[in-house]
């Protein structure tokens, strides 16, 4: 099942520098084992906003949940989620 | 570049069973099209509604334009449009 | 997988009471078939309000959305899904 | 008297592990207390949000205000109550 | 059990006088028998608006939708209901 | 004249226990004075929240605002004030 | 008492030309006569839109709403009327 | 021109009393040259907020700008302008 | 003085095709002229949406509406005006 | 292609007034930079805030992006992108 995920950052301001840059790496690293497994399949950013918009397939609620809960960025996250149906026009995944 | 599109569909009551018949092949045509073309990458439906989110391909936002404008049902729809950034994790369109 | 759905009611001013009271009776009809093969769990009347706010289950979100297209008010119902996802501190269906 | 409630989990950036920890603990401890009191019928999380959307019973508003009161966590929940009443189509708790 | 009710009156352009005034007229004779019977406890108009906000009492959710129901204008109405809880300072219906 | 006042508590995360005490003992010292010189007519809690509805009394909204500040937690609340006019149907306070 | 109203005019695009210029004939003359007795302080137009935004005078809100509803357009009249509290600063109405 | 301005208040519960006080006075202050300029016309309290809405002239929305950022509480504001245009039922400033 | 104009396009279902072309027709010499006197410096549309954005140039609120009245579509459009004021960053209309 | 930005900035209150100034002038060479190489088209400010409306160029919204996180504000602002689409009736930047 896909959903399509709306996530905001929110940094707090006190972070430093050096904390931001780690998290970071560590963000990508865990995105690209999400991506290898094949549950973060799309990800954009939001131009402007340190947001992003992606498209995600999992199992189900609980399985996606689990995921998003697995970024290090997680306790700064605002994250709206969208269940997604199939469309008898989608050329799908290609 | 690529742009998250989310349509809303609102059909007149007054629309005869018929209409909505020729109409929802038509675009079903058309959607082909557009997607035979590269325009139209993916379209899911939103559950519970005549509502669809879409991954739309354009060089730009008034090449967009004319591609929604060309659906046979634009004077029903209700549509906004979110353009997209390249996010690094992105594992892209494979 | 569990799903909240809200389900606001919308029928036009022009419907006749023999119609408003034929589609009623018809909704129960399916309502109770979505209960008996357990895709309508519990729906709750809003106070007030035309409307509802329902627990529903199905396998994804495509099989909700076909569950939901069913019903004989569809073409009148303003639908918002919630996909949910297991709390361990959830009681579970009994 | 049924009702869905609606809770966002606002914990403080400077709160630390493992006062989050103590307080989780607590909040299940309570909420199973709840539930075994027949006041927490059901629960399920947001995906990707520290928030949930339960179905609680309670005499009244202020029994119920009593219950969300109790919870260990309630100074950093932001909570919205509605009011649920009886539709002729629920298949009942069962 | 006390809940706030929010009213808007929604009359269609194509109503004529005569079922204006007819229909205002059977809504305050249904609203007298809801006052004596200790239902409607208090009603205000919201100036500007064909508006009002009530203090309704019932025994429960359910009880108060048939009440709502029974209103002549009932078909008309766009309805919000706030359940209230008890408060220590309040000085009571006195 | 009649308001309707709804008033959100925001207490800041810094505030000691003892703090708190001390000012909801103060605020339902003033609360009662206010509805023994009839200005708070009637007050509820919302359920789940820091937060009341009132029916509130005064000459005018200047008079209105001098006793919502006289409220020892007013630092602390986000309030709004609708103003209410008199109904045909409204049983009155009795 | 004074009141900020805010009116957004509502005309239904089957109203006749003739009939606009009536009304509009006849709402000005009920807005100079409300000017005349002090009801109707100020009016500006709401750049772009059929719409405006008035300083009224009344003794409360029923007496406002009496005032508001004698004007000719009233049956299209969207209103929100926010009262108003003395503040220290005004240069007054001179 | 005249501009509709609302104004809400967010000081930082950091602020000291005496600074609070200082700060009013200046606003006081401030206010009064404003209006003896003829910037300011008129200005209400919202009830129940450390809010106002007031009636501002200035040549032009720069001119505003310059006069509001002039405004000692102005690091503490948060403000909505709306321009206005003339009404033919304005009574004017009289 | 500059002004951004946000319009949406609202043609009831019930507007003929010719009557649409020729209104269209018309908007667009009307636009023409008001290029050529330099009120409209710039409009530019939403993709998707029957709405554009425009920089509009008026000596004031009251003027712009003018200009936005002598539109042939104007009984058909939703309008939001936003008052700009200088930027000192601002290259210049060049 | 042209994209209108609007942007709202959130200096933290903690901000001393020395690095505030220090930050405004590399805003503003910034500025003037992205101005000279036409990414930075026109930009106003939203009279009363500490806000503006801007009409960059940018050759997709990756570079877009690119371009407003080189602002020495960025980690302040809170930014909102409309892509904009060609229109007929634009008189073009002359």
């Amino acid at each position: 099942m896909e959903f399509l995920v709306s996530i905001e950052v929110r940094l707090p301001q006190s972070m430093t520098e050096p904390e931001r840059t780690r998290l970071a790496a560590a963000e990508a690293e865990r995105a690209a084992e999400l991506a290898a497994q094949g549950t973060l399949l799309r990800v954009w950013r939001v131009p402007g906003r340190r947001a992003n918009r992606g498209l995600w397939s999992a199992p189900d609620a609980t399985a996606l949940h689990a995921a998003l809960c697995s970024l290090p960025l997680w306790p700064y996250l605002e994250i709206e989620v969208q269940a997604l149906a199939a469309h008898p026009s989608d050329p799908g995944p290609r």
